[in-house]
């Protein structure tokens, strides 16, 4: 199972995209609502027992000064996916990018773009195709249909 | 009582400007190593912990993706001042800055300048000086000093 | 009592979000414009007197090159909170956050988010609550606010 | 097995900190230079061919213009970690940081830190272990060996 | 001739300006949809064969991590004219501007302003009027509409 | 008169070149410190009486958050010209930059390059050609020099 | 005389706001276009005529790789006024900032605030001011009328 | 022929790379100093002149507010390569670089990689081949001198 974990409500439009990536690969996830700052405690107790609760990677996206990803990541051995968003605190999502990404050495978080919850729910999905043939066959598939997308836009691009 | 936290050992340099201020003005004060991404349990003890044992004001320097500062304010009401660090992971120090800056409604940080560790001491003392007249007066004579201070680099440079 | 300043009335929008922070918390405050460029005189005669009128923190919110913060910093030992402010005239906010934040040595300006003016309110509070029990407990009750407003939110996210 | 490649021998200094991270855990790898602009062949017959010789996650480092870790996850579908690095031609890592990054949707790359190769081999080992037990426990040992580092520092400064 | 291509349909808006140029100039072109994300064979073969099916010149648009000119650049000894777009997926088009302009010794790049594609279609006429002198004269007639322009820019103003 | 001042002796080593071309030009000048932070009244008091004591003209070097250019400004109708200083608190020189280019509407600075004192120096003799026809003919001979600087690198380059 | 000229018709709403102030200032002025890229002869005979015709100072608007600025400054000794403009070109405003102010040594531009075409005028006045004492006056008045203009924010903002 | 201008003597040693390889290419090339804002009139006689001498392409090099290759391209219909300078005024390049880059629609510039000289060489050598076979034999033989290097970075990996 996928956890998705975001900061706030305000966070949802742009994490949907995570959800929906997964239901398109048939992959069982939960989405709720952690927040770093406000809830600290629940964020630690949700790190501490995804693992033993079944998840196998968490996607955690947050804006601004954006600790969600990594303190989540300090209390794991899970894969955390980040997914840095550009709220209306941030500035044009500089900080969420960067308090991300730039972890120490020793707790990684897998970044992905800013607003890029979408490949989040692929990453996610390629991870645990590490190990599930039948996950593999799915993302070769949706490569399959990336490629039918260009071709669409050549023909509409054509008339 | 101020206490000086900081994500790590090579953080020290920067961040005894703030002991040594505080010293300076005879303000009791502890220092200590504790990384929010490496004991995040110790974090959150120090922080649950601070007011009970007689801290009014932490003070917490980190780089690079910088969580202490934030984290430590979502555990407690007392008032943290955060010290950027240009650390060697930090991308020129803007990760630093913005991860600690950049908090959202609800959890502030008072943060000072990218290696400001000096001012995060004098502002510690400002915090503590609203209700103790003496040390009122002992920043006042700080400011004293900042004149003289450049009193002499006017003597130095007509020279 | 808690001194509101900002340099312009069009700073008020993001600037009230501090005052409603304080009138929830029951704490004093005046607020009023002071510019640091148009009015020096003002400026300097608030950062004076402030102290001696019963004003124990001063929040101050500018844009662009944002003075007013750091020059009230340099005339008065009262903790000054910087509330940077993302105005017509600034570049993206930048202009305003590292104005405001990059203090040299000597004179410390506790510098929040990028409009983050609620977050100078809960600091100030936060500062005076330093030597006052029954304002500590205030600040307890909020952070069980922000809890609860985010268990308002994971139950929207249900539905 | 692990796969590590990078641009340009240049790179090496850096990404062997993942090798040596892989090592620690008893991961095995393969390691070696792939230019996306230089070999392009060779790094789509790498990339294409990945996954049948054995490969279950590669780690990718480049500078500058950073193109390989885009391009072989274009190619794949195996996890892809992408290491941005401070090379000598980059702008202050800024270029290699948004290259890798940035990536569309469809096509994700599990980004780390500036230079941050370390933590690429411990987010593949984090991969990895979803499905291996006696990873996951190598690396909770992982992190107490990261509690340990940080009780020495404190004790060193203590002294 | 001119081969114009780009990563997105959601390009062609930008991308078209190039094309008009290049037909007021009375310049064949060819236009399509190339990503070299979702189709990295199409874009190898595009680039493989440009020379020789007669394509002198490519120009090659492309927004985020923007890998199309460069990779196409990798495959072909062709000028590659680079467009960095400032997608909806862009940082304020900062990502699409370093990952098409910071490419390494060995594989330039023409890149020209972010948006820039009109100039990519006068810099394309540019190289092609190097050895075809009817075409210096075009672009000479070019220069002095900018002048009519301008002329034109001032009779208006002075009303 | 011309009068330069500075934040700070570390200021000197940069401001000095503005002082060095004043004197190329024969041009009357003072030089002292005035720290806006540390000595706001001794910079008020420069600022008010400058004209009254013949200074026709300031130039204002300073770092970080580099309120002394502007306050000057606001004190004066005195043309001031700004010099931003990296100085070693600042973060790569966009602090200086920003907080002397971003003037509000009413309240002038004539910003010049970072660390470009001898460019103000030039702008101060500029300005005082405006009516001074003597001057005018030693700017005069001074781009002539330029144009010998100029030849002289175009001979040294071909040897 | 002043004389305002501007890169392109789409300047003109920003730098109006020069002939505005110099209006109110009762100072002669002229505006036009001048474009630098599209009409490098008009603007090199603009910039080497302009004293001899009676202009005594430049003010000149431009934006993205806005070089209008620096070459006039290439031509003249009269002092040059830079404004920045955030052009639909240019990437927020930076490019057009680094390209007026970031000139070489040997050649000046007096650079205002992004937009700050207001201020381009008041600084062109000050210029003037310095060998007409009546312009001091209107100068002076001006200043009044900023405090004036404070003093009704703060009565507004009481109500 | 190929003409390389820069705008300093301190240019040269990035951009003799440009040099280098065009005599590894067997192109005439011709090298000197021609300064934009120190020698305005040799610089339009240059551009003005170039192509009547057989100059094919122009490559100009400068750092700062760089205006040498935009103002060669306003003069002349050449193609002009412009190659960003990290030099000992810019702002970490970036100014460099956008005041190269961003130029506005009717006169491109050719842009490389900030220091990218040896690009640039490529670049006016893949020009220069649109119409000389031999020269597109000699650039293909570079591309296999590249794959040759990363070969060699193979071998020595391996060890």
């Amino acid at each position: 199972m996928v956890g998705i974990i975001m900061g706030s409500e305000s966070d949802l439009p742009v994490m949907k995209n995570a959800a929906d990536m997964l239901k398109q690969f048939n992959i069982p996830f939960e989405l709720t609502i952690v927040s770093a700052h406000r809830t600290p405690e629940r964020m630690r107790e949700y790190a501490l027992e995804a693992a033993s609760r079944g998840i196998k990677v968490i996607i955690a996206g947050a804006g601004g000064a954006a600790h969600l990803p990594g303190m989540v990541a300090s209390y794991t051995t899970l894969p955390v996916i980040g997914v840095p968003i550009k709220s209306s605190n941030s500035i044009d999502g500089w900080d969420s990018v960067l308090s991300i990404l730039q972890m120490p050495p020793g707790v990684p978080v897998a970044t992905v773009a800013l607003n890029g919850a979408k490949n989040a729910g692929i990453l996610a999905a390629q991870i645990l195709a590490t190990f599930l043939p039948h996950l593999q066959q799915v993302l070769a598939e949706y490569k399959e249909q990336l490629i039918q997308d260009v071709s669409n836009m050549i023909n509409r691009t054509k008339e």
